[in-house]
């Protein structure tokens, strides 16, 4: 059995709350937040407080709150050598109070509020200094039924960088499909399926031999008609970067790139 | 039964003939290729040829051929009065040779050589000159199982386009994270939960309502050590460029766009 402590109430602490509740080998002892109101729909299942100096022993200590209160927070916890862990991807281990043992479990994964999370589907990037912390992770990891991964600081930065590619910018070009098929009339119902095979196809292919596509297959009259369609300029601008970019990948000569340049201004 | 002849031999094509070959209420009268031996594998189960006189009576005869070859195709076919559709996004229904009955029937998806395609995640985009013809490429739709829409030229061209950027640019996207990830030997795999996730979660909600990370919730911190972390200037201005569209369409102040702007320089 391992014992928990979590401290934050948002996104991640809820879902991991929930995950460990289900886990037939983690216990969750202490659940903390400063704000103790944003707990009390769980005050009958698990131990709540907002006072740091009743939190417990535990095994683990998951720091799940936002990226600058995570320093403050680790500094006023007053035991020392316990595992502390923070969850954030953009933040260096070695911001946990070095009296603590120390460690990172991030989860890579889009965690909103009010889904139910399949933690088989939510990959663990850990961190530790020891084998003995890594093995503690691993087998939390393990527990909730996670895949997981060994990452250091700096390559979860990357993994934190690359997360906000794949998801907040690929969704952000959902966004713009949105409003560009809105302003037609169309309903964007239509291009849910599209969206949901381009993702399942990198499941199994890579995103390089996956590519299609007028830019791919430099189909400049195409190109053209799309380019005269958009009128916003900001919509042209992403169109062009994103079409030279592909071109670039796929190797397709620099005049086409050229070309596109003087269209775009 | 709705008899059908189909001309040409690449994806859409064979997809189409497959899905139809499976639906109860379609006859595949005739399959046409100029090149017959790409025809080969199927000539036991369907008539084959490369004789356009050869292609017989049918309902509907649906020119799945590459967009510029279109026109001069539907030229060559001599008989008159009957429907004749194509299946590209950005091809108006009026380079259809007048003489026939004309027509759309455009897939919205992607549909790759090798895979088996279930035909009720492919939305069929129609457009037909009379309610009658609507009706039969409706009817067509009904026996593949695929969800369809009346969708008009100007409209199927900003779907076309629209498909561009939640295919085709959103994979560009997974593949600038697989080579930013590759570089810190960091597993692509990490990440596709991610993706998947993403993709699926528009499924229900809105992009717009989806969105979050730095970007959405203006983390200049983040945002800054992503730049700093992006050495490749093409990573740089797109990183750049979809930021800035984030944060516009989340109406965040343009003093962190100009900031970006600088940095990105």
């Amino acid at each position: 059995m391992i014992s928990v402590v979590i401290l934050g109430a948002g996104n991640v602490a809820t879902h991991l709350y929930k995950a460990f509740r289900k886990a037939d080998t983690v216990e969750v002892k202490t659940w903390f937040n400063r704000d103790i109101s944003k707990l009390s729909d769980y005050k009958k299942e698990v131990s709540i407080t907002d006072d740091l100096s009743l939190l417990g022993e535990a095994d683990v200590y998951i720091i799940a709150v936002t990226d600058r209160a995570i320093e403050g927070l680790t500094n006023k916890l007053t035991f020392k050598g316990n595992l502390v862990v923070h969850t954030s991807g953009s933040i260096s281990m070695h911001t946990i109070n070095k009296r603590h043992r120390r460690g990172v479990l991030y989860p890579i994964q889009s965690l909103s509020k009010n889904s139910d999370i399949d933690f088989s589907y939510v990959p663990l990037c850990l961190e530790a200094v020891t084998k003995e912390d890594l093995n503690i992770l691993k087998n939390l990891a393990n527990a909730v039924g996670s895949p997981f991964y060994k990452v250091n600081s700096d390559q979860r930065l990357t993994l934190h960088l690359v997360a906000v590619f794949v998801n907040n910018f690929t969704n952000q070009i959902y966004r713009l499909g949105h409003e560009i098929a809105d302003a037609k009339q169309i309903e964007f119902d239509i291009l849910k399926p599209l969206i949901l095979e381009t993702a399942n196809k990198v499941q199994h292919i890579s995103p390089y031999l996956a590519q299609t596509g007028p830019a791919k297959r430099n189909d400049k009259r195409t190109i053209e008609k799309h380019l005269q369609l958009l009128e916003n300029t900001d919509y042209k601008e992403i169109y062009n970067l994103l079409t030279n970019s592909i071109q670039k990948t796929h190797g397709i000569s620099s005049s086409t790139k050229a070309r596109n340049k003087t269209i775009k201004k």
